[in-house]
């Protein structure tokens, strides 16, 4: 039996302006900080040992990674960072407050750009400020490689090979894995564990900061999976994330 | 013309209480917190870039590291973690305030130990609850690979081999590193690059926080090489790491 543990980076300075995020580089607040510990401090006390830790090249979630093993004391755990487990990248709304973009287009365009499976948001122009080509974090990738929107369709598809090359395989060999994330890269990585429909994912909602313990088994099928901790905090937290953006 | 900038790790806790440290796994204090900050500071501001950062297994390196990184918005960088980058192994002097030791053994015999090239300290016993032979980050290690104590010429033949294997081939190929490392694996590194000899090598004192960048040529001959910043205070800091132990 295998176990990968998932975390979603703490509370975001946009999660908590209510602003869409996707691929920019916003930062923890205190209570993003505090929710990175706490899931570090739980995963200590359940006796939680990992070989290897991945995370996004977006400092909300490196910062959380290294929060979550400085409760552990294992700061030394080998990690590595990949684009491929970034935030589902929110096109020309990134930046923009969810209420004041739905009182714009109308909570209905908002909620079908949010909750579609496969209605991407408008595109950034390549030439936009906020796009994320000119930056060196990417200079190593084909232009095209870097998104200037994604639907969660597209997020899949992009998150997907990182599965197939990196994190099945290390499972496979018996490594023990912690990958710390985005809300919407995990969802990618659940929705191929589970195989839940393109209609279903999209009200599926991971909350901030609370590990997601997957057991597989040797074909890496899920046998079952759970949050760790205070199972109803984690249920409020998910309504919580739900929530925003409406009205 | 390649560049490598190597920085000892901010103050320790055992650094501030006069205690040798070696592979006991100390934490920064405030002042070293904000010496490490200024180091991204510094390389923030004179425009360094890099491609890879390199580390040892130890919290007061990696820290240092996600501090200058945090400071330089680089957080994001690739890093890798290395034992052969480690303090070296101070033995069954680990631990102990170094005035203490001197009063004990009298401070001929600790200057011996501390500024001998090939003269290691006693070694700790594999059943000494201090060896790090049990400790999970080590657990892929042939545990002859941990050392039991070390004198400066085992260090030397303990970083080598990183340099040969990893640092030398990243820099033939144009990447830039940093290499947040410890007082005696860097003056290992720098021992090699500038010929230094064995006698003159432990008279050299790598101050903390402070980034030593070396220009290499192409067969990684060096050029020059020169601390970033207050030239007067790198100084002082390499002649208050000198005083250390004294009396």
């Amino acid at each position: 039996m295998h176990k990968i543990v998932l975390i979603r980076h703490g509370e975001s300075t946009w999660n908590l302006e209510n602003r869409f995020t996707g691929w920019t580089d916003v930062d923890l607040t205190p209570t993003g900080v505090e929710q990175a510990r706490q899931a570090g401090r739980l995963l200590k006390a359940e006796g939680y040992a990992f070989d290897l830790a991945c995370t996004s090249v977006l400092k909300r979630a490196i910062r959380t990674l290294h929060l979550t093993l400085d409760e552990m004391d294992r700061l030394w755990l080998p990690s590595q960072k990949h684009w491929r487990l970034n935030e589902r990248h929110y096109g020309a709304l990134q930046g923009l407050n969810k209420a004041e973009t739905a009182k714009k287009y109308g909570e209905a365009q908002v909620l079908t750009w949010r909750r579609s499976y496969d209605t991407p948001p408008p595109a950034l122009t390549p030439d936009d400020p906020r796009c994320e080509r000119s930056d060196p974090r990417y200079a190593h990738l084909q232009p095209s490689d870097v998104p200037l929107t994604e639907c969660l369709k597209d997020t899949v598809a992009r998150v997907l090979p990182y599965w197939n090359a990196v994190l099945a395989p290390e499972i496979r060999a018996g490594r023990r894995l912690v990958v710390v994330a985005h809300g919407n890269s995990i969802r990618a990585l659940v929705k191929y564990l589970d195989g839940i429909s393109d209609a279903d994912i999209v009200g599926l909602n991971i909350p901030n900061g609370i590990p997601l313990v997957y057991e597989l088994d040797d074909a890496l099928r899920p046998l079952r999976h759970y949050y760790l901790g205070d199972a109803q905090a984690a249920e409020q937290a998910a309504a919580a994330v739900a929530r925003q953006g409406r009205g």
